[in-house]
């Protein structure tokens, strides 16, 4: 991937990049379409699927005119394909919206497992994906780097760490990695003393020190079982062994990661975080386009970086995390969807923070995992997951 | 240059790679010989050139057997050739060397202004150029890279910044580039009292905190001239204005240098400070090869890197190079001139260290540059600020 050329649209031509946006509502979502908003003429935005705030997906529509439109909401279906000046606005699944003949990039914005089989389909027809959700390659790493290679699709990251790797790689070779090392701010208690922990708020988890995320995705900052999800998808996303991924933890969130290669070079990608950055080089990849407004790094005046190991008490979830993907098969999906369920039971007050490891163990030492990782293994591991993690917190209830 | 493709020569086919180190009993030129040893059958040397250290060079052309042989120690011309066992061995002047039909690859690692007429001869004659002499392009860089343009030679960089730079840049466009970003270790007397450093010993002055390297770029390091070159050097070879390359304090030296991209993304090439990474890296482009025993970079053990703006007050050449810099011209070749006789009486024990800046000072505000930057007018301009130099000392002895 990181030597492949430029993707066959041509951004500088008469014909604008053809977009669907997936998730457009979301967080990753709402960042692309600003910007797309910055970039111009180079892109048309032919696709939104949103979730269920059905207000700002109208709002969206009737901006961006695409001739797709879909939400989680099907009793708005009229009202918001008639929001869009397009005359050929029509109401479209996100998965068939993935594979339409007049779409070039889909971003994949949506958070959990919904973006696994719009991922696949769009890999299979031969589309470029940008893809911000993560539990797509943690669930099913093998089926979607498959697809891609099947259909002559592209994958580009947009998370933050697995961009900063992809941009280090740009011009070398995979098979010079010695070691990727992810770099992790540590999340909302990063400094809270460990015996405080189960008792925290949804509300204290939603602070992140460094980033604003979506809600899924900044509790699992702060479990650090993102780091592990990372690593899982580090490992198919640049074809390295799992245990040549490292994780440092690096509170400034400066360094966004880093590749080392077989000589002893590393390479680090680093930047003000904010996500559009990763967002536009996805899309204007192998060209960088001046992002207006875009904060400036200055070493100087940070003055100070700093590196640790992660600590394994505070964050028992990333060494949940980093045994499911080193037994590989279905313990990766098994964790993403026990972890989807856990969180959501924490952010609705039924369970604690320290409850969400606990109910991963359950599930991850229940499950009787096999090697197989095809796509209906996976789906059933995530069904089963699922199952098991809400009983657990039913029985705690 | 970034994205040029890899020099004609197929590592891996069946013609080693064919080699000429100019220099190659100073340190750049020891350390390519021990990269070469580790690396095999897939570099000859058929070219040594060797300085006044005539013992050392002879067992390199007895272990080596090049074609072509010389030393600034014409006495020694026939126990040289006869040291070769080459039926071929040759003594044969440096500019010849580097255009001889029989070289792929020169590396330039002599000091001063001796690399300057090789460097011109073998780029004209289409050579890949590893240039580890800074003067070179601080002296002439527009001659050096039209004479680039000409002939065809591709230049790679051997300093450890510039090789950083330049593997940031690999796959990357150089109109991408919104700043270059060169650190800086702040050598021998980062933390010695200002007051002192009128008094401080040559001695002193080669014990650099971090670094292992050649006495003349070792007082560079403790006067922070290098910077200034580096920057000079930096503007030419990656074709970015002067004021887009800025400096920056990292006593760690460990990021070895950084290129801010136009869309706000950054990236750093790091790794231990061993000279043996950035000429490996010059030999092997842009292939990434194992370096045997090579020190590893571990960021958590490390712990903390450190950041923070230049003290002109601590540098003064640092100012007078970066001044040079900006008139661009004549003056360039004036500030190294004048430095390399500087240093020499330094380290001679003719003068003190603060004695470098005001000799310096003495050269630069005496000079009537031009904007003309043939090689006449910079040879000129060399010539002059040595005699210049050379007398501001003997007025103040």
């Amino acid at each position: 991937m990181p030597r492949a050329p430029a993707c066959g649209v041509d951004h500088k031509g008469m014909n604008p990049l053809r977009l669907a946006v997936l998730g457009s509502t979301g967080s990753i979502g709402r960042q692309t379409l600003e910007v797309i908003r910055s970039l111009g003429e180079r892109f048309r935005v032919v696709g939104l699927a949103g979730g269920r705030n059905v207000t700002l997906l109208e709002e969206q529509v009737r901006e961006f005119a695409p001739d797709l439109v879909w939400s989680d909401d099907e009793a708005r279906r009229s009202t918001l394909t008639a929001a869009s000046r397009s005359p050929k606005a029509r109401w479209t699944a996100m998965t068939e919206m993935a594979v339409d003949p007049d779409v070039d990039l889909v971003v994949i914005g949506t958070v959990g497992r919904a973006g696994l089989e719009p991922t696949l389909a769009a890999l299979r027809a031969g589309k470029v994906v940008a893809l911000a959700n993560k539990e797509v390659l943690v669930m099913a790493g093998p089926v979607v780097m498959e697809a891609a290679a099947e259909g002559g699709g592209e994958l580009r990251p947009i998370d933050s760490e697995h961009s900063a790797i992809w941009q280090c790689l740009w011009g070398e070779d995979c098979q010079g990695i010695r070691r990727i090392i992810l770099t992790g701010s540590g999340g909302a208690f990063r400094d809270r003393p460990l015996e405080e922990l189960a008792k925290v708020t949804p509300e204290e988890a939603l602070r992140h020190p460094v980033w604003q995320m979506g809600r899924k995705i900044t509790v699992d900052s702060a479990t650090l079982i993102n780091k592990g999800f990372e690593a899982i998808e580090a490992r198919w996303l640049f074809d390295v062994p799992f245990e040549r991924i490292d994780i440092v933890m690096h509170p400034e969130s400066v360094i966004h990661s880093l590749v080392e290669f077989t000589d002893g070079c590393l390479k680090a990608q680093m930047g003000p975080p904010d996500m559009r950055l990763p967002i536009q080089c996805a899309l204007c990849y192998p060209e960088r386009v001046a992002l207006s407004a875009a904060p400036r790094l200055d070493l100087a005046l940070l003055g100070t970086l700093h590196f640790a190991p992660p600590d394994l008490r505070r964050y028992p979830c990333l060494g949940l995390a980093l045994d499911a993907g080193h037994r590989g098969g279905t313990y990766p999906a098994v964790l993403a969807a026990a972890d989807e369920v856990a969180v959501e039971h924490f952010l609705g007050g039924h369970i604690g923070f320290m409850d969400i490891p606990a109910a991963l163990e359950d599930a991850l030492s229940a499950h009787r995992g096999t090697a197989d990782a095809s796509l209906e293994a996976v789906l059933a591991a995530d069904a089963w997951a699922r199952r098991r993690a809400d009983e657990w917190v039913k029985a705690r209830v």
